[in-house]
């Protein structure tokens, strides 16, 4: 029939078709898929597997990271699909299932040692066809879901600089004024089964930590307010005593930087970041229900991307806390990572990659969690030599490495806790090199 | 080479090209996504979490259900990944996948709380090229599945009128005249690890349940047969003695009107439900391998959907059993809910949605599951401010809201089961609020 | 504004916009979604779940695969995300995540009883813009994955003939000449909580069996070479007794023909394989920690397909091997099996098929994981009649089937193995028919 037609009409329906088409192609209407995944062999000098992470220092069971290049055991992987309408009066919905999985077994059946599991299930609403004023420009959303803009991290230490993940609602993007523009959420998470009677360790009790949050943007500053309340977390038993916090408050201040610190082209980020009672996990904000009533935590962060030449990438980070009454009355954890990763870009296709990280850390436990106090310094030096479908740029994945890592650290920080990767039980000694493969990828 | 092309030829292949495009765009052939999917917090005044979900009274246990306005505690939602294919000869083919979630924790790290799993894996074809006759419009399935017309709801109450499924094969639309057409399948369910020991409760048995099912329409009427073996179910220990069922009969006479009962615009359903033995379980046919040998069950479910005026929507429903010698000889469940849900549209985006519940049972349950007989009411109102990409009719979907929820109930029910909902040994009482977020999709 | 547009502007602009989204439509570019899915009910002649599984004789504990035609009782499946990109420079890069599953439940929830689990995640680039010489052709990729050339299998028999999977890095296509091309990899696999003490059970150990591999191809001819080392692995305790093997070698010769054995028309495989030590597991390479540090296999794998008649199709096939001293000095395992699958057209949508299977075995196994030594034949027939979308060829999927298979073997075998499923506490007996229904899909 399309003999019929006259060329205008047959232009006019294909172009109809084609605007139907093209949204669904793309991924604007209907389903996508995004991805974050690592995988990857670390094997130490006997080709066993090594220890590894960039938590696998003493600071690091309570935040301090170091560099990740080389130092990455386990795949990793999120798998996020995603489904996006419009309706006819011009609202979008926005719903967005994520699935991760994490395990450092290198077989491909890990029904036993796998953990997949559902990380976010959650709508999202925007360009309300019937909201107004300060309203005009917001979104909404509820269900389980890390927040859209409290999730920015360092990447050279697998470390956001905060984050905020759970269940909740909220909005985004109310905006009172060209210079201000703010989010408010409410989030709760789930303190599932602590200790709450200090003669049976088997009785346990439950319960909610709920976040109340406003998100605060002038320009190129955040300021971020969080309040939370976990009732009865005051029954949880933490070193034999019930004083843990039921309340707490965090804040940060930070810059988001378009250039490299002023000095040349690139970007930065540095903030400040503030917290007391169950507010002192200063990263993942009100995830930790051991904090003691008079916990209090400050932690800096800082980094910056710049091209140092033509083909020389440098990315440098500092990220650095000290608190105290953290767990225990009298406590002190104090430590502070700086970490540079450098890159030489060498053809389309091929890159050298560097990681320098040196950790000194301080740490006075009291004995909380069977933890000895150590006080000490780590390093780690990475070489990664790293394929890639197109070099340039901080943020280009996928990537595909190999990597020779040298680690050094002093003799105390074995004595931490049993069962840590540097301690004394683990095969994983002082100034040992370390060698693997790994890919990385996200879009 | 375009431009050696003519106009027509360039027309003739743009219009080839996009026909091919069309159909995968859209869905009608390759990979598609379809999803159910809840969220929500629910809290009581305290600000922890409350329990809930339309099975939570006593009723509940034996398929009474609530409104669920309010009412949800989880996170549940099936990602269903569908493949169609077009055989040369015009068959059709589809795969449908569906990968399911349930948890009530908060966080977004559930792998230990979590409970991904397969519901359905099953292919199905339909238009087959060589089928003529009766079978001129057939379908044919075999896997795991939820039977493509045996799982309709009454969707306020959560609850299927019947659902069937399970892992089997079956034939679709054998069309005996236009005025009959009929379904016809086998499924087998599992019964894993019963008791089949009356001294050892430990020592446990396998069985299958196997359900063939002539499920006919004509027009407006739906007859529904099952008939049900599980071979040596009768082995199984159910309140000390061996007396459960090893067959069962399942029907149901059901009218799916197109208006609301004949007064008004609108839609309702109704459906009379008898089983005994195995099928005495009347929503989920032949899921429960407790029942009696000597177990009757007979189930109503009503609801309809109108609109009371421009702007307010009405959705009344009712579900009613009563059960004899369900699972213990003599023991007798009579339940019955009243259910209404009331929204009125105020915006393009908004509605106010109200819901009220009452139910009243009367259980005697001769200590079934060390399980108290009782005998009272159950009531439960909610106010829901309602956000919604497009405002209008019953299943619209997205949905975010914050509710308030209202229950209460007569204290007898509080013996029935120790680490009920509503038990003595629960934090939930009756003349409560409870308080929420939540979001629901479907797509 | 089309209509200022020329003719010749708009046929320009739609021809550049379909070629944006066409490969996004049939999976070239961005999302793509591919499977493999079985699911099925397998009843005995009591209308209850029958054991089955190509490996379920005494031989299958050791690879010795029977038909699978009528004889699988489980639902498996595979979904396999993949995300496809190619970069300004012309690089293409292939993310796949394969998730997997699998239960012996009819169950539509399986939680508790499912496996759901990553197989499969890592990234492969093609096309690399700077790659010249004999990596012009190349590939190279790094992650979790299954090989992509060494799982080849004989699918009637559910067996690989050789299956290489699990965490590295290697490089595909490596063209030396015309008539020789390689692939270099080095793959991990884990060793996880093997016994380590003779004395105490419970104290186990942990290792990593490392896989070089060269696999060329010079035509027709394949030539496989492995060497593997599982550094520590001969602290394993194997029957009483640390003599594991801590490092092996497997090689196979195999011919990928294309003609039914130069006799007609269609396909043939053959494939001799050896391994020693930690190689003695033909099939899975280096998957099996347990074996003797004298273990030695060789394994022969012959299949082909052909048409006998225009509507008769036959595919028949041989898996056999023998090996010594596997897991304890002086064992012997030996087993052959025949196959042959016939099917015979009959419509467009309607095939009868037909499976044999006869296996003979002799297995000493001087007391491995209990095992009895044994020596009999299995023999297995199923005649299954068949749907599908279209008729015609080998690998048309998906399949509709109902089937019935008889089998028998001898009492010997019973003996083999406690919880066996031809064993003598098992309600399967020899010369007995089974039943059911079964679909399968891949795409």
């Amino acid at each position: 029939q399309a003999q019929d037609q006259t060329v205008e009409e047959r232009l006019a329906t294909l172009e109809a078709k084609l605007a139907e088409v093209e949204p669904k192609a793309s991924g604007l209407e209907g389903f996508s898929f995004n991805t974050y995944a690592r995988s990857g062999l670390l094997l130490n000098g006997d080709l066993q597997s090594a220890p590894g992470g960039p938590y696998l220092t003493p600071a690091g069971s309570v935040g301090g990271a170091v560099g990740r290049l080389g130092n990455e055991p386990d795949t990793y992987l999120e798998a996020i699909l995603n489904y996006k309408q419009v309706a006819e009066n011009g609202t979008k919905s926005h719903y967005r299932l994520m699935i991760a999985d994490s395990t450092t077994s290198s077989n491909d059946w890990t029904a036993g040692d796998g953990a997949l599991n559902v990380r976010q299930a959650y709508v999202e609403f925007s360009n309300l066809a019937s909201f107004s004023g300060i309203f005009d420009d917001a979104a909404i959303w509820a269900g389980k879901r890390f927040d859209r803009d409290l999730n920015f991290d360092i990447h050279w230490l697998d470390s956001d600089i905060v984050f905020l993940g759970g269940l909740g609602a909220g909005v985004y993007d109310v905006t009172f004024s060209d210079s201000l523009k703010s989010n408010f959420s409410l989030y709760g998470r789930s303190f599932l089964e602590f200790p709450s009677d200090i003669q049976d360790q088997d009785i346990t009790a439950d319960t909610d930590n709920l976040i109340l949050t406003a998100n605060n943007y002038f320009g190129n500053v955040q300021w971020l307010i969080n309040g939370m309340k976990a009732q009865e977390n005051d029954l949880r038993v933490v070193g034999g005593v019930t004083e843990a916090a039921e309340t707490g408050l965090h804040t940060m201040l930070a810059y988001h930087g378009d250039s490299f610190f002023g000095i040349s082209d690139g970007s930065f980020k540095a903030a400040i970041i503030h917290g007391t009672g169950l507010g002192a996990e200063t990263k993942n904000i009100g995830a930790d229900g051991d904090l003691h009533e008079d916990a209090v935590s400050t932690r800096v962060a800082v980094y910056g991307t710049t091209y140092l030449s033509e083909t020389w990438r440098f990315a440098p980070a500092i990220l650095a806390e000290t608190s105290e009454d953290r767990y225990i009355k009298g406590d002190e954890y104090q430590w502070l990572t700086f970490n540079a990763r450098v890159a030489q870009e060498l053809s389309a296709n091929f890159e050298m990659q560097y990681e320098a990280s040196w950790q000194t850390m301080d740490l006075t436990t009291l004995g909380y969690q069977s933890r000895n106090s150590v006080d000490g310094d780590y390093s780690r030096f990475t070489v990664a030599p790293t394929f890639k479908p197109q070099v340039g740029g901080f943020w280009n994945r996928p990537e595909i490495r190999v990597f020779a890592s040298y680690s050094t650290w002093d003799d105390e920080l074995e004595t931490y806790a049993s069962g840590d990767a540097l301690g004394v039980d683990s095969d994983f000694e002082s100034s040992q090199w370390t060698f693997g493969t790994q890919m990385e990828i996200w879009f």
